[in-house]
């Protein structure tokens, strides 16, 4: 059962006005990790496919993370802070259980007495991609002008060392973007989110909310604040959907995988990277790849890709960019865009 | 420093083609609790206004209660689950941390396979308005034609009894409605989300994420996970900000108050209600208040309050609806439809 796939439709016009980018100070490299986890020299990288992560200290918070990218998104964007019209998070993880991570990072803005509306939109490890199609609606439409969209995680916190394959894998970060119907040269062309919930399980975090508080259940708590996750189930529900999901995206935009400049992939893991990239037949070559410094840190793993081949040069205005990945849910997105 | 009011903007054409709730079985009496706690009889009905509330036992989940309500909205609406094209929840809390919370309900209800794409909108107590609000720009534009919309919250695990004055005012529940763009009859005109988050610590839940993450601080964990609320700060900054907004609404939908037929608050509190209602004129006849037998059912609260009062004949097709509220952040946030 599918959902039918959305008709072909026109451009809608999107200016990406500015991106950057935000790593905690702290580095943990995979050569550090194999003592501390007993294992042979070289272990963590051979598994995990990351040579360093950055991790969030006791002072660094989701929210300050966001805010740190969020003023270097702005400053390329010739934006002030205070001429946002809306601020959105689309982080995958929580900073507090109320409120929402936008309102946090509003505070940490120093827009705490500005008004300007704050709202998260969360579709786990794919929140950027659903929220840039999500508010481009609205952005066409004239409601706003000037939006502020961030993704901030910290994974660190949710790792399970007794699991060095899913531990291995994660990095914090914040990453963001401001959006603006600008001069119309920029658009999006083509954009794709499903979700198969039969596999929700295949990747969580249990604790956090309602279900495994700890005045609800009857187990020990902590184990259940980790990111759990079956690589090899992600992967096979993964790739059964994958190819119908760059079908579509290519099909709605009218083009072929050729007409693709780069591909900004979700950095899920190095086998579902090399995978996918087989699968969909991607050229390496077009693929922006962070993994092996970033890990996968989640929402904002594929914004911070996407920044960092901005400002290398490797992103010019006008290229075609598809966005796509997979994520907890399980969901799979895409999008193509003219940046 | 406020954000510009939005220039005034035509009707957003959206029909709410269905509404439902759902409650959990077991109700608690304000009766109930007054020897538990060690009161005298009557106090916390007289201190929290709240006559009974519903509350989740064991095998109640914010997804079972969220997919009982959306199996009546999508009855009332007419709507095959396999036809809905989108399912967002707008809760205020989460389910689990990961996993979003729209994942979590697509699978209960029998939908895990189907591919619906699924994901949160989250602005605290105000995310139907919120939701509904980002929503129409999408579904007016002809990307959505069945959308599910759904809050659900799960407060009763996270309540302090040492204070009554908050913990007593809270129940659990979950409201749905399912939106399209039907026949052009109903439509959203005018909207209106803003946060100061200033008081983003006057109404919280500190756990949940990262930032009070058991395994980054040094202080017992679970009482972090209650509610704590500064009801004062909380009316003070509402109270300030509460007129501008009203003000807003009815200038960019071009009515004035009579022009009303129903006001539908989010049931925050009784002190909160009542204020508003004064501070405002709204006239009691036309406030639709649920809060003695419900409690503040967070986000669920106002989609609550509003199926209540379309399925017992007071809100009919072709009204003015209000919906308008505080929330966590803090926010203020209001809409006017017709219904």
């Amino acid at each position: 059962m599918h959902a039918p796939a959305p008709s072909p439709r026109p451009a809608r016009a999107l200016s990406v006005l500015g991106t950057g980018h935000s790593l905690p100070a702290r580095i943990v490299t995979s050569a550090e990790l194999d003592p501390v986890l007993g294992l042979a020299p070289g272990s963590v990288a051979r598994i995990s496919g990351v040579q360093q992560r950055h991790v969030a200290d006791d002072t660094d918070t989701a929210a300050s993370m966001g805010a740190s990218a969020a003023h270097r998104a702005l400053q390329a964007a010739g934006v002030g802070r205070h001429e946002l019209d809306l601020i959105v998070c689309a982080s995958a993880t929580q900073d507090q259980g109320m409120p929402c991570n936008a309102a946090l990072l509003q505070r940490e803005l120093g827009l705490g007495q500005s008004g300007i509306p704050a709202m998260d939109i969360n579709a786990s490890c794919l929140g950027f991609i659903a929220a840039l199609d999500t508010l481009t609606w609205a952005i066409q439409a004239g409601q706003y002008r000037r939006v502020l969209l961030v993704c901030a995680d910290i994974a660190s916190c949710g790792l399970d060392w007794q699991q060095v394959e899913v531990s291995g894998i994660f990095g914090d970060g914040a990453a963001a973007a401001v959006l603006g119907p600008g001069d119309g040269s920029g658009a999006i062309i083509a954009s794709r989110l499903k979700t198969y919930a039969e596999g929700a399980e295949l990747c969580q975090i249990p604790a956090g909310g309602s279900r495994f508080h700890p005045r609800r259940i009857d187990q020990p708590f902590t184990p259940l604040t980790s990111f759990a996750m079956q690589g090899r189930g992600v992967f096979r529900l993964a790739a059964r959907h994958l190819p119908e999901l760059l079908d579509d995206l290519l099909k709605q935009a009218g083009l072929t995988l050729a007409d693709i400049d780069w591909v900004i992939p979700h950095q899920a893991s190095q086998q579902a990277m090399a995978h996918a990239a087989k699968r969909l037949s991607l050229c390496p070559d077009k693929v922006v790849d962070i993994f092996a410094h970033h890990g996968n840190q989640v929402a904002a793993s594929l914004p911070t890709a996407l920044d960092i081949a901005v400002r290398d040069g490797r992103i010019r205005r006008g290229q075609k960019l598809m966005l796509i990945g997979t994520g907890a849910g399980l969901s799979l997105g895409g999008m193509i865009m003219v940046f």
